[in-house]
């Protein structure tokens, strides 16, 4: 009897916010291994905003998902069996083989994962791509010098939590926006920021007087919208803005109406920057080095919010574009490294 | 008999578009030089867009005008009487005194004028503070680099003009938009531009799929509104947007909508800054002894739009405020240098 695997199928493209019925849960045998292959049992499936845009059909910086192809991801698991010397069975490796419970590799693209330097699911948030994200647009892009203010929407999430302490561990004020009351006290109580407020209950431009008395020196971009609106308008004299993301706008079918505040821009000098996480592999292992010291010194603390089971993906990215994630948002597929 | 002097003073700060009421025309007595202090009659008054920003009452990056108090601006003119040793009486000045045709100084401010270099009218454009300011956009934020396209709005004017062929001369594909007919063909016909449309004829994305083929590496945003937004479409991966102005955005009470391709700036990592020359004044000695080698060679041409008599500079302002200047607008209110 073959033993069957499970994987995720882009059944039809979601219009505005994504349904369960976009998505299809399949059964297939687990598949085998030929000469010079791995199979690789995944453990953790990466539950990212930017897969939103990969489900439209347009042009952008990577191809869109095909309807009734298996959805991609990041994803870390164990390599259960091995016909490829390079890869010892047992190993640790991090994929783009996400929405599935198997695959099959030749070994190309995957990554060696370490259980000894961290929790294995960290290589998907505060010591993966979030991570790496936060660190890339902060110090090449905000740059913020001590004593500025650094502000950061989405604070809570995968790239703000590690963006607001980061911020702090240079030296400058960190404040971020959420949108739960447990979010923001998540962010002052157990990461240390300087201020939060929740933009759901409170006037943007109101609580960023309040929370941002000096200005802000380097607004941390994750949702565009009300957000960059209510930022420009703050900004002080050569301010950075890194955009990151607009997962505000990623549910919206058509562009959305843009910020009214440009004029901003000119008056105080402002330097707005698009950056895309790939562009910056380079500064991968100074990343890893500097943040992997910060996490095992625990002067910087990270959260994940773990759903169990493959099944439960499909909610549990509807859930992260609501918002209802505090840290990394994983699905859990398999056993931890011991 | 005392002889008298003209200056215009601000009756009323302007709602919306400017109108002649909100300007007074007013004689006085030619002020006396007392010790120590020189006697200049301007013969050229600069006209300006940011101008139209000082008639607000609103926190800047320079202080509003006063309404009852004469207006600024930049102004080229003549010492006609000096009590002062270090300013010979004959010598052409530049500063900060328009709006009037006569004025007092003790020195302080005043910048020495070479007539022997070029005519002393260039020292208010190419080779004064709009050429700087096309310059320093250009060279520090745009950096085209050869074979890139540039695309600059507003491009007969005064900034625009030195932006297009800038760029030609440092290899770049220069394509500009303007408001008229005569405007276009000046720009392909006199400067030397790749390729200029009328924004008010043509509809703007389709205009810039159409002259930019190869999409835009650097926009020089003169105009900001419709302008941003449809070349945000277009930007090149990398691509840079120097923000110089937002003339179209000028006479509206309120912020205006703002650009809806903001998602534009993320995926094609677009960086946009805000910049104002005063910022950039260490750049002047390269950049008049660089410009002012390419005008006296007839690499760079410019265009003044000259309106004779201070009587005349509200009709000036507003006229430029509405695109009826090609090149730099000026108002003349005495002599040339011979």
């Amino acid at each position: 009897m073959t033993e069957t695997t499970r994987e995720i199928r882009l059944a039809s493209r979601p219009e505005g916010a994504p349904v369960p019925e976009n998505f299809e849960l399949a059964e297939a045998p687990i598949p085998e291994p030929g000469e010079g292959e791995v199979l690789v049992r995944n453990s953790y499936l990466s539950v990212d905003p930017y897969m939103r845009g990969r489900m439209r059909d347009v042009k952008s910086y990577i191809p869109p998902f095909e309807v009734g192809e298996v959805l991609q991801g990041g994803a870390v698991g164990q390599v259960v069996a091995s016909r490829n010397e390079a890869v010892a069975e047992g190993a640790w490796v991090q994929s783009l083989q996400g929405w599935r419970e198997h695959y099959v590799s030749n070994g190309e693209g995957l990554l060696s994962v370490d259980p000894s330097v961290a929790p294995v699911s960290t290589a998907l948030g505060v010591l993966g791509m979030p991570g790496l994200t936060a660190y890339a647009g902060l110090t090449e892009f905000g740059r913020p010098q001590e004593g500025e203010t650094v502000f950061v929407s989405a604070a809570a999430g995968a790239v703000g939590s590690v963006v607001g302490q980061l911020a702090r561990i240079r030296g400058a004020r960190a404040v971020g926006s959420a949108g739960s009351r447990e979010k923001v006290d998540f962010l002052t109580e157990e990461l240390g920021f300087d201020a939060a407020f929740d933009y759901k209950t409170e006037d943007l431009p109101e609580a960023l007087r309040e929370h941002c008395p000096q200005g802000i020196d380097v607004y941390f971009d994750n949702v565009g919208g009300d957000h960059l609106d209510a930022a420009l308008g703050r900004m002080n004299g050569f301010g950075r803005i890194p955009l990151c993301g607009m997962i505000s706008l990623y549910n919206l079918e058509g562009p959305p109406p843009g910020p009214r505040n440009m004029a901003a821009m000119l008056v105080n000098r402002v330097t707005m920057r698009g950056f895309i996480v790939t562009d910056h592999y380079d500064l991968y292992p100074r990343f890893a080095e500097e943040v992997a010291g910060y996490v095992n010194s625990e002067q910087m603390k990270y959260r994940e919010t773990v759903v169990d089971g493959i099944e439960r993906m499909p909610a549990a990215f509807i859930g992260l574009l609501a918002g209802e994630n505090i840290g990394k948002m994983l699905v859990r597929t398999g056993p931890d490294a011991p």
